[in-house]
């Protein structure tokens, strides 16, 4: 058997205590086989955790990879200026080899800040699932599909597409690839084409994801139109259910976290995005009173502006307190609890949580520095004090993604170097 | 003459553009001496800042950098709870070696991020002031003096203290100490002190420096008992001038946004402090239109939880566009310009811009990562993508304290391990 230990750390168990002890991987099964005490190891291979904290690798739940492209390209405007102004011109232009380019940058942003999977909708989605296959990271991915902008059989082609990718890549990549079918959101998408769809996504078992309620503009039309609040129109068309989840939830009143809590769908919160774009404060401490699963993520590039899931975990938890006018609201563990176990749970990842059987999805925290120091609690420095930067190892899957800072599957320069050709390129065609 | 060059990269501009160019630093004077084109350099010694952006040092105008050692000790915790259950009761135990463990932790790890001055308010200022001389960063220092849980012989031999401290140690360690008058806040020192001391402040010339209008339950009791606003009651009692600056003022009307801008008396924004202690959302995009000066601040550790002022300018870009309701608001330029000749320019240094005659603080930030990558627009990038981590060197006063990411004056596993012991030993004594 072949076997990966991690030891000399400590270990953050899934009640978030934190222990010393080795963890030990079965590499074949790609799961994490026992924590055992400090001692002998016998593993084929070793990776030193000294002065370091092993802790589940992050789960980065809602994210369009490739618009790293767009990082720092329109800054510091409102969503609907933001998309119409800046974004969809450049989109329009987007190749294959582009969305591959900042598909395989945003992988290795994420690896070296110890994200170790990932849930996409965009579009060019198999040139994002060949990535993940060959980056080592584990993701679930959905094709975008709008019916807004496309006459009637553009569109029904477009979520035929959608449906077609999730039932043809699901399970690819050893399994890391996993699919969804994804309807852009509750504004961008027709009723007609929810009609349609929705029920032969749940036919197929295929999970559902979307955006919802993110700013006042998209809440609004919809009550005027059907009389009722977004997630309860959501609910009619069938989008909520427990393999189904949604991103933002910014907006939402008491009566659609109760519609979450009751559907088991799940909550993406993305604080960076929210805050960047001025959309509001989501109440996530109320979703979680309510016993609403809710998970993080950084939302694309272009609106966070990276993908640093360390930095997600400090803004859940800060924002939260300001949108619950309360201190203790969203603390230190509640966020990191988001980051790791909630979003797994979103995404239907079995990972987020180191015990035997787990997927061997994990990442080490080089707690030696001192923005670390002293150590009075590990959780609130993983909440609050540490950056995707002290993170020195990362592991998926069993496979060593990132050891001692260098990426052993993707190369950082070359893959630097054709991001920044390609946006180059990708830029001047659209303006 | 000794000099240094700093060679081969771009150079941030005082008007916030970048320009490739070599930075030429007089070191027996601490000054920029020239940006010049690339070329041969004749230096003493070089720098090397290939694929990186040569930035002024970071300025962290508001912190109390002894607080480290309660990094992570309380969170989670209204402000009002979390100082008397859990803050001033380890303070109340705190010695002179611990503050000098905590600064030097704390200096440590702002040079690691890029900071070259900070403002700081706290208790042994001597100590401070002797750890900022050996390390060789740049700071404006004083004694935080309060009446609360004293009587009045023991308050005014405070404010004593906090005025010999500010006339004995102005100019120290070569002129990178100077000192300030400090009283704690507005609610915290009694109107009689205040009339008191403020004067013989002034009359020295010394700047002052004090918390105010951080919470709503500072503002009411103010409103209550002197039937005027907070800010009003400062310019009543002489705390509003050119030299002064308040840190937080978060909750301020119209009305005392307009007293700041006549009376040229700074903020510092502390936006993640404020946000950790729920306090509120600063009305900063209003203070900067109306033409006051705004620097940016951590606060203390144990209220952040972190000295990262690449952490802060991207909070305070965050926190302005939902304070304002608005994306456009604290943009990235904005928050930039905070963090460097806003903070400078609200702790009276001659730093935080990038010209001959300036002071040679400065940061170097690696671009060749891919959470930078594509640049599209480098300001951007220094507020919303760049991290403390990038930083791989730091000068101060014409002076290397990091060279590499090796700390050049401080030995930071010792400074690490002694900041460990002293926090363990303090918090024994404290509980």
């Amino acid at each position: 058997m072949s076997t990966l230990d991690i030891v000399g750390g400590s270990v953050l168990r899934p009640d978030l205590t934190v222990e010393r002890g080795d963890v030990l991987v079965d590499r074949e099964e790609g799961t994490i086989e026992e924590i055992a005490a400090a001692g002998e190891t016998g593993a084929t291979d070793t990776l030193d955790a000294t002065d370091s904290l092993v802790i589940p690798g992050l789960v980065n739940a809602h994210t369009h990879v490739a618009m790293t492209l767009f990082r720092g390209y329109a800054d510091d405007k409102p969503l609907e200026d933001w998309l119409q102004e800046d974004i969809w011109p450049v989109e329009a232009e987007l190749q294959a080899a582009d969305v591959r380019a900042g598909t395989k940058l945003g992988i290795a942003e994420m690896i070296r800040s110890g994200t170790t999977g990932f849930g996409d909708m965009y579009f060019c989605m198999p040139e994002v699932a060949d990535v993940v296959d060959d980056t080592g990271i584990r993701a679930r991915l959905g094709h975008g599909a709008l019916s807004v902008g496309k006459d009637d059989d553009e569109a029904r082609a477009d979520f035929r597409r959608a449906l077609a990718f999730a039932r043809e890549y699901d399970g690819t990549a050893d399994g890391r690839v996993r699919t969804m079918f994804t309807p852009h959101s509750l504004t961008t998408v027709f009723e007609d084409h929810f009609r349609d769809f929705v029920p032969r996504a749940r036919a197929a078992g295929i999970p559902i994801h979307f955006h919802a309620n993110e700013t006042v503009n998209e809440v609004e039309p919809i009550c005027e139109q059907h009389g009722i609040r977004p997630l309860a129109y959501a609910a009619e068309l069938g989008l909520l259910a427990e393999d189904s989840f949604l991103a933002h939830g910014v907006h939402v009143d008491e009566t659609e976290i109760e519609l979450l809590a009751e559907s088991e769908t799940a909550v993406v919160h993305c604080p960076a995005s929210n805050m960047k774009l001025a959309s509001g404060m989501a109440p996530v401490q109320a979703m979680c009173d309510a016993g609403v699963t809710v998970g993080l993520g950084t939302d694309g590039a272009a609106s966070n502006n990276d993908l640093d899931m360390f930095d997600e975990m400090r803004d859940a938890a800060m924002l939260g307190k300001l949108a619950a006018g309360d201190a203790s609201a969203v603390d230190a563990p509640t966020a990191v609890g988001m980051a790791t176990a909630g979003s797994a749970a979103a995404l239907g990842f079995d990972c987020g949580r180191i015990e035997p059987g787990a997927s061997a999805d994990l990442a080490v925290v080089d707690l030696g520095t001192p923005h670390l120091t002293p150590r009075h609690d590990l959780v609130s420095h993983l909440a609050y004090a540490a950056r995707g930067s002290d993170v020195c190892h990362t592991v998926c899957d069993g496979d060593i993604l990132m050891r001692d800072r260098t990426l052993t599957k993707i190369d950082m320069d070359a893959t630097i170097q054709n991001a920044t050709d390609r946006a180059e390129k990708l830029i001047d065609r659209a303006t």
